[in-house]
């Protein structure tokens, strides 16, 4: 089934709950703004370009719930929607390009009825998961021309399918190249605090039939010491004008490791992770969670003492620098990225 | 109480047991070959100079309960024991050599009878472990010279009390300075995948009354980029004849991290740590540990699913060309370490 989807009546999103994987694949609807909020927030729909998807798909939902024959009320009501669910999670931009991009279609429909709004905001959601299904696979094909068959790729957190509609974007190549009959090894970080890294991404993998071997996040410099790894492939959740990129925690580590011992690091997405409005990483929020998530999340009994303090930010900033190439569905665009990525643009 | 101790009646070693910290903090008492051996390899007793100790400990109870009057038979059977509690974890560097300090002092007493040889090794195991206390002093007093008042430290897995004796090798300086008044602030890793920095770290600086905070092992990158961190203290399991150091798995990280964002990184640990028949780091051996850490243990359900493989070193290397200084009991060795190492032996 997907990822995200609109249930057939269309009066709920229907998702995999991700918090749940490995152990249990459940799915569940959510009908309520609040479900939906909830749903972000906690994790149980994630990755950037998924997040995307179901905040359309969301909006829509609240959209089609909406009585009122009024174009003005009904924008003002959705405009409501929009703000609350875009206050769900700060760091990925798909969420409100998402989110942008159905209420500017309302702003430009204002001549039609609401019930034909409604159909069109119908059309557009689905039109962002189909985009984005494209997006993946386009992604996925010049990710895959980066490596060879036999060669070994490490990977952070999880921008798999579970992470977009289809393929991912960072385990697109991967999945890809495996449907060719590639054999490609992956090295998968288990990405602490909530562990997508051992939860989402050596399930997808293994799934699929890929040969992965996971690892805690502090042994990726040994893995590439021992010369195992030929590039490594990471996600995004922003990337700035200048080419730095937010994405999971723990990816800057994997950039400054991989510089260190010589090996690419290509950051892969849509360009709607792209915000050109974002001059660099320092003009990004970085989301700070829950201290338990690090303290007792998962785990039979707390870590540490109830009184001691937990830092936990969610993503971490790459450095422009540290990155070989920002792998779009429109080809790999390279340094200096100011330039390069504002060209995909024109 | 102190971490390791043999009973009153010396018939057996009594130590916390370090795998049920920080939610239980119990103690329990070892008297055969076969336990002793468990608890190092189940990490009941850890950190290098901990295991010193307590190899040295062991060895003597086993020596109290050999009945020989045959001096040969007894130092027969004893190098026994001691091979065999040597397989117990093949990274730390006192294990081997406290056994071989033990059994020497045999070899060298073989005009002795049997009744002298136990009392001369009883004597020698009190005097490991108050060298370990003398040694543990020193090297806090060097290391605290290297920070002042208000500094903030990231330290790595757990080298502190629990680890050796008193104060600890990397805590020594955190835990002297904060007895003399000095404010210091500390940032653990956790230390995946068996969480030492949680469990062990975070709960002794917290019981002392450090202002300590815990982060995920790849949030390193994060509160050094911020500016946060004046210095990072790593302990040590052994340390080649160059200065290549042995130390918990994520200590090359933090090192390449550190470099990366130009913060000093000190090892600190007793001479008995300096490893010269290591030429380099690639002479030492890497323990590999179960796939389960990673997956099962301390969760509540499993992480991944069961096919997944997993890699689990234990340890890694830092080059030595990553390391600002590393702290003895004998002051502050710097690079070239082949020389500046080599002459605390003449």
């Amino acid at each position: 089934m997907d990822n995200v989807a609109l249930t057939q009546k269309r009066d709920g999103v229907v998702i995999i709950d991700q918090t749940l994987l490995p152990t249990e694949e459940r799915t569940i609807t959510l009908a309520t703004k609040e479900e939906m909020h909830e749903a972000i927030y906690h994790l149980r729909v994630r990755g950037a370009p998924a997040i995307g998807i179901f905040a359309a798909f969301s909006l829509y939902v609240l959209a089609d719930q909406t009585v009122t024959d009024d174009i003005d009320v009904f924008l003002s009501i959705l405009k409501k929607h929009a703000d609350y669910l875009n206050t769900s999670r700060p760091t990925a931009v798909n969420l409100s390009w998402a989110l942008s991009r159905m209420i500017s279609l309302v702003e430009t429909s204002k001549h039609r009825s609401v019930e034909e709004v409604k159909q069109l905001l119908y059309k557009e959601s689905v039109e962002i998961r189909n985009e984005d299904i494209a997006m993946c696979k386009a992604i996925s094909e010049h990710g895959l021309s980066l490596i060879k068959d036999g060669d070994s790729i490490l990977t952070h957190c999880n921008a798999g399918p579970l992470a977009t509609s289809k393929y991912g974007t960072a385990l697109g190549p991967l999945l890809l190249g495996a449907e060719r009959g590639m054999s490609l090894k992956v090295f998968a970080d288990e990405t602490r605090p909530l562990l997508q890294g051992a939860r989402l991404t050596s399930y997808e993998l293994y799934k699929a039939g890929v040969d992965v071997t996971l690892i805690c996040d502090n042994m990726a410099a040994v893995v590439m010491k021992n010369g195992w790894i030929n590039a490594c492939f990471v996600g995004c959740d922003r990337i700035a004008a200048n080419g730095d990129t937010a994405n999971k925690i723990g990816t800057s580590t994997v950039a400054i490791l991989a510089k260190y011992y010589g090996i690419p690091l290509y950051v892969l997405g849509p360009t709607s992770t792209i915000d050109l409005n974002c001059k660099t990483g320092d003009d990004i929020e970085i989301e700070l969670r829950d201290q338990q998530e690090i303290k007792s999340k998962f785990f039979e009994k707390p870590t540490a003492p109830e009184g001691v303090k937990c830092y936990n930010p969610a993503f971490d900033v790459t450095d422009h620098a540290l990155i070989t190439g920002i792998v779009t569905e429109k080809g790999i665009s390279r340094y200096p990225y100011t330039e390069s990525l504002a060209a995909l643009f024109e």
